[in-house]
């Protein structure tokens, strides 16, 4: 961020009047430009006894799988969000439950958070930013071909919580220190 | 927004190659400027039986009761940043427990999470932002004096769910249609 995207000039760095923290601020309109963690919203998606897995089209993690999963817009609601990427990414028609899991990665200011949610029909296929779509029995998920922690930690705690039948909202802080 | 905050140049409003909406783009340098949903994070206080309110020196909604909230910054987790809020607005130290409600608040593209807390030794104080803090029983909460629909929810399942101590995550959407 170089420049006020309210007025052009050149922004300036430093802590505003009633604030404790560096904000990029403009001193030609007084705009404080706050930046904010984004939320990024997804799908665990089952038919039968599977999970719908989607292999990543592009970077990061180009080739690993990963749950449909992207940002949250403006204006729709986390579950809404979710629906709309597993179509995006899976072509997967869902009906969307509870939330099951929420992921602080406060490295990269993101917030994660996966549905639980069924496929309609049966149907799905590689949508944009996927190669491949496929479903997944717990004994043949590619553990070691995960994309994210979040991923393996989402799929870890289903199959832990299915044979109880009792899907209770995890939450858990992924804490990985910048060099 | 109106210029690109890389370049300076003055922005268009249109749909990028292999997107599917509107986005703010610089025809200069190419950046893509996406705009995303902000979230609020906040603590439910308790001190023995009682909750702790914040009444608000600022608009929107000044003079009304609020929970310590406010909006989470870069590099902190939602619980972290519900700490962080709770001292700012209260001068509340806690102890933080779980996360509690979830609210979607898609017409101003918002999400806030509230973390239920304890007072860690019985005192507060009003902060910025704030001009008064109280302890409220159940019979004396200012029901038609709080602040927004996601405290008075909040706190009403509070109620509801603390005979039995049981006190599971809750999701709610707010679902307010613009004229």
């Amino acid at each position: 961020m170089k420049f006020c995207s309210n007025c052009g000039t050149a922004l300036s760095r430093r802590i505003p009047q009633g604030d404790n923290r560096e904000r990029f601020v403009c001193d030609q309109c007084d705009t404080i430009h706050y930046q904010n963690p984004r939320v990024i919203t997804g799908c665990l998606v089952t038919w039968e006894d599977r999970v719908l897995l989607c292999k990543r089209a592009i970077d990061p993690r180009s080739g690993l799988w990963t749950l449909p999963a992207g940002f949250l817009e403006n204006g729709e609601t986390t579950q809404q969000g979710a629906v709309r990427e597993t179509w995006e990414e899976a072509r997967a028609r869902v009906n969307a439950g509870d939330l099951y899991t929420v992921f602080n990665l406060p490295h990269i200011s993101q917030i994660y958070m996966f549905y639980r949610a069924e496929l309609l029909d049966g149907s799905f296929a590689a949508g944009h930013e996927t190669t491949e779509a496929a479903l997944f029995s717990e004994a043949d998920i590619p553990w070691d071909e995960l994309a994210f922690p979040v991923i393996e930690k989402t799929l870890e705690l289903f199959f832990r919580d299915r044979p109880r039948d009792q899907f209770p909202v995890h939450t858990h802080d992924i804490i990985i220190k910048r060099r």
